[in-house]
């Protein structure tokens, strides 16, 4: 038994055939072409599926997508891609003209949440969220197995809870979203501040100019004690431990998985989330506790997560 | 067909018996005899239980209990609850020592959030969120009819959400947790803080003291145009929507119900809260609304949502 897991982007779509225990047997990859619209990529896609698997054989169950936008899982229907300019695209209606095997849609973010619970590091953990620190915070949640996309398919959009009434201005037109302080853009303007607060900061032997600032400065010269870097540091850990622990206090998971590139930072970075939030966990006697992981399926979330939603039907 | 819905507090418990839409038939209740301790109190409920209902009707299918402080509700246990000095008391199976029906035992908040959208204003919705604005701010999830408590039912502490990082000392000891700006006794200590701003204000015509002020003084001065009153009212409104705000990105429900005291303010409360959110629901065109309701069982939403607890099984 296997299933095909596709993980669209922007720029490319990765395709893989993904075994019962979420190993990737054999994958392939696509030029996402956007100016073609949905109905050539769609055909490029089943192309691509057709190379690595054969449709008639009995043993390939299912094919599972993640897609970037706002999808309606129900139907497979990506009501708005904004960087693949896609409306109302019933995407699963569309592959299942080429190959005819139950087809599963869901948002990449949460896609990616259900893999890291199935397949990665969540494994041991039936409850879990998911936080993707990127351009954007993203995020999944993990219920008993199961993936949970709020009413309509339509919510987990954990990068948009306020976490400070009239804070910094968010993409989404709220001001003081999680999102505006715990993404890596959020890092970069608050290590670019801190360097212009500070002339003599480690931060400009690392990154020459404000040009060259990237998610790593202020973590590294931390590492090396500079006070300016440590600070950029602490705060980035307090926003997101708050945020951490505002989600704990609403599902109170057994564990938040942390994926997107800060995550690089490993054990620098989990070690002060931890302490962060150990002393913070409202609750009483015997609240249980919260567990803190870096993701670990990388370049391959995408598509592993994806065979996961056909797996998790199960 | 008929359940008992059983409502326990600190100074009294409530019992009723409730039919399948939701009426209560009988009802009765008995001093919570704290000093006596659990055995106690569980003797005393079952004597009324028997009052009211026969334990050998058949019709009689079971008996739900909402109870204050943290309980494991797959086991009918309360953990702890501090107003009535139990601890690891095993509620379910001691009442069953009594009376043998089905137990289903649940915390008083999330009683009344399933109350409310079986049997209240929400029951034409499938999935909500209710926020009780009293002493503190407590809440319940209903996802898809059904009680959602979190992970080993400790979750949904709704409450205890940091909306302003560093904010107001919170009962729970972390900082700026919506409770601190949305509970009753957040919108007193408002009142009282605009009141010494502003020693003119009608407010102390209404509460001729500082001892005085109530969870109305604001409200009914600034329905009177008062300035000071207005400002309190609107910044009280502006945190309670930031944090409907964030449920509604998380779970997109149908509608946020409100029960406690200030909503007794009812139309001139929702208005507000109605346009506030209106422009600021997170998302993309198409993305749900959620509508917002004032509680509407009253007194009775314990009993009769805890009845639910038995009905939502089913």
């Amino acid at each position: 038994m296997y299933c095909v897991g596709i993980d669209i982007g922007g720029m490319s779509v990765k395709v893989g055939v993904v075994d019962r225990d979420g190993n990737i047997l054999r994958k392939g990859k696509v030029v996402t072409d956007v100016a073609g619209g949905a109905h050539k990529i769609v055909a490029d896609i089943a192309g691509l599926v057709k190379e690595l698997a054969d449709p008639n054989d009995r043993d390939f169950v299912g094919i599972g997508i993640g897609c970037p936008g706002a999808i309606n899982s129900a139907t497979g229907t990506v009501d708005r891609a904004y960087n693949l300019n896609w409306e109302n695209v019933q995407l699963a209606e569309l592959l299942s003209r080429h190959i005819n095997k139950p087809i599963k849609v869901s948002n990449d973010a949460n896609v990616a949440a259900l893999g890291e619970t199935t397949f990665g590091v969540g494994r041991v953990y039936t409850d879990t969220i998911f936080l993707t620190l990127g351009t954007g915070v993203g995020g999944g949640i993990i219920i008993n197995n199961k993936l949970y996309e709020g009413n309509e398919s339509k919510g987990a959009e954990l990068g948009h809870m306020v976490l400070v009434v009239d804070g910094e201005p968010c993409s989404c037109g709220r001001k003081g979203c999680m999102e505006a302080y715990c993404s890596a853009s959020a890092l970069i303007r608050e290590t670019k501040a801190a360097m212009e607060r500070d002339k003599k900061s480690l931060m400009w032997e690392y990154s020459k100019t404000l040009d060259e600032v990237n998610g790593k400065t202020a973590f590294e010269c931390s590492k090396q004690g500079d006070k300016s870097a440590n600070r950029v540091v602490d705060n980035f850990i307090k926003y997101l431990g708050e945020g951490m622990l505002n989600f704990a206090n609403i599902f109170r998971p057994q564990a938040i998985i942390l994926g997107g590139g800060v995550c690089a930072q490993g054990d620098y970075l989990i070690d002060k989330l931890k302490s962060y939030c150990k002393m913070r966990n409202y609750g009483f006697l015997g609240t249980p506790r919260f567990d803190i992981l870096a993701a670990q399926l990388g370049n391959d979330a995408g598509i592993i997560g994806a065979a996961s939603l056909i797996y998790s039907m199960m």
